[in-house]
């Protein structure tokens, strides 16, 4: 069920993958590194994700040394878990990972893992590219029927955001967790905290990793400078700290070497090479991770949806005609300019973003295969894809 | 009851407190700053306190902007309390402080303070030294009968010390803390912490100040590099919480503008210097100090006891007969090399390692002043005072 035009592997990655860890072991950053993911027309760090045109998703698959979700590794999971994969990993929107395969393993010799996947409160309403890690880990948690822990970043936000004070962001977190619960996740295999709330059981975890992380190392890896807050240097372990069953000695009933994977949006990966390298010092297990793309802005390929700017995101509380609206007026279209011209050379559905949606979105792949095909041929309009979407 | 010669006025230092709160101001240490009381023969940081010769306390005065303890003020403690000063007070062993007269300006009209002391655990059993700020801070909680917070550093120790586990340093801090009860705190008045315990309390308070402190201005007070971890860059926030009220929401029952009041060795300072610069950011009250001069190692003046060579320091847990060897054998002395030198040029008391204990522990004024006269003039040997202390 998993069609090769539509399926995670992009490209080849054998032959890098073939050398392992050693790809690894040198993202640990360290004095005057260049921060990861940055360079030729993208920056793409935990705080910032800008392309100048599209992103290379590729190129940040190098540079992180991560490693694509091959065919091989999705026909593997949907055999474990008896069912179709879900269109994310179908449609390789979930297209890189670390240590998946190991993970597969040992849940194959009946090892179960749980799941780590978490949200940085800022606004007061989710948007749709907060969901897609949420779409595909509730995906997981009933196909591989694993406990999960949602991390609520409050203290991050407060710490990043020169203008949030604390309050505002503890209540962030419980105004998203609403809409977190409303994605419908196992209640009896869950627990989700704010990090202002639940800090004190994670702090021996968190020192711990504090102490194999240098001031140097972490600002190779996120770019910190002596300008930066002494909180948000000391942050990344926070982040950290639940990639360890230690950290969740009560909702993980005691499991010390339980592994962990963690679905995120591939801007997080930063905060994970640096647990990954952290590991072994604890004699604790590298978290696996699945990197999602980016959920594009409306307004274009080059940004993702941005819960600053209120045109470029759609809302969970948008209602269905400010929604209409929305896209109708402000989702970057890969049309022509005329119907004549759209009639004649078609539309590019590489940088358009109704497409993109709808391949986020839409179950049916044939008839997005339908769609996309009619789009680019020039068949179809702007206007009919968006009223599709 | 203030012999002038022993009293806390070292020296007059009103013409620099006249300038008030101006002196401090310019603390906060910044890009490139050196760290304050390195230099001229002598290293006082939080983490070292060692001198070529013997301390110069007048210079930590002047490099950190603290104010000589004077004589008005003991004057004015004795009259409040209506008890005499406690003898490290009398004999300038606390010399130094900060806004002590608004605090007692404050207590004067009806307003109480907390008092907030600590200590890092490092060593199974206390020595002498520890118990200097814990002595002079019973007999303040006893005289202005005000509540105390104890703050036990166990996350510190094993951020900076690499060698001691985190299970160890909590075992260090329990260990310690039966020395500390030993001391005959009001309990129905005391709250004392471990951080690992009691962290997530303090959180809200951490991050408040995390914000406000950049990793430059932690560099310039603390002398931070960037091989240290990102722990150590953010454990001073973790010391300066307990000055705030908002840390102790059930010890100071839910008091938010209750004056603090911390007794400390100078070395300490560096930690409040920070505090008070960012107290006005987060409006809240600069706590007020009160500093001491290091209690010495027994091998001279140019050291504090350390709790990691054993015949530095004289130890709660030494038997009576140990401590008389360690006396007798390790504590340096002023006294001339024979006994017709002794005779004929007296002991240099100020360097007298012996005469400083008793300084520090001998309660008659006029014992001890007899015991100087005559040790100086050679009327006395070096053994004979061994013998009184």
């Amino acid at each position: 069920g998993n069609s090769p035009k539509n399926g995670g592997g992009k490209k080849s990655a054998s032959a890098s993958e073939a050398k392992g860890e050693s790809k690894e072991e040198s993202n640990g950053g360290g004095e005057g590194a260049a921060v990861m993911g940055s360079g030729k027309g993208q920056e793409v760090t935990p705080w910032t994700a800008e392309a100048d045109d599209q992103f290379d998703y590729d190129v940040l698959v190098e540079s992180f040394g991560s490693f694509y979700i091959e065919e091989d590794i999705i026909a593997r999971v949907e055999r474990l878990t008896n069912r179709r994969a879900h269109r994310f990993l179908r449609r390789g929107l979930f297209y890189s990972h670390r240590d998946l395969r190991q993970l597969l393993d040992l849940y194959e010799r009946g090892e179960k893992f749980y799941l780590y996947t978490g949200r940085g409160p800022s606004s007061e309403a989710l948007h749709l590219g907060h969901l897609i890690p949420f779409t595909l880990t509730k995906w997981l948690q009933e196909a591989f029927d694993v406990p999960l822990v949602i991390q609520l970043t409050d203290d991050e936000k407060f710490l990043f955001k020169q203008d949030l004070t604390l309050e505002r962001c503890h209540e962030l977190a419980y105004a998203n967790a609403k809409d977190i619960v409303a994605c419908g996740f196992d209640e009896s295999k869950t627990f989700m905290f704010s990090d202002l709330d639940y800090i004190g059981h994670m702090y021996p975890v968190i020192v711990n990793i504090q102490k194999r992380v240098t001031f140097s190392t972490a600002r190779g890896i996120f770019g910190f400078s002596d300008s930066h807050n002494i909180g948000c240097q000391a942050f990344p372990a926070v982040q950290a700290a639940p990639s360890f069953p230690a950290a969740f000695p009560v909702p993980l009933r005691g499991s010390t070497d339980m592994p962990c994977l963690i679905p995120c949006a591939i801007d997080q990966d930063a905060y994970f090479r640096m647990t990954r390298d952290v590991a072994p010092k604890l004699g604790y297990r590298k978290p696996a991770l699945i990197h999602s793309k980016f959920f594009p802005s409306l307004l274009g390929p080059g940004g993702k949806m941005s819960a600053s700017n209120d045109n470029s995101s759609i809302y969970l509380t948008d209602t269905a005609n400010k929604i209409k609206k929305k896209i109708n007026k402000h989702a970057f279209s890969g049309g022509q300019e005329t119907l004549e011209l759209q009639r004649e050379l078609g539309a590019n559905i590489d940088v358009d973003v109704s497409i993109t949606y709808l391949t986020f979105f839409l179950e049916d792949d044939e008839e997005l295969e339908e769609i996309k095909r009619k789009y680019a041929s020039g068949e179809m309009l702007t206007g009919e894809v968006k009223a599709r979407l």
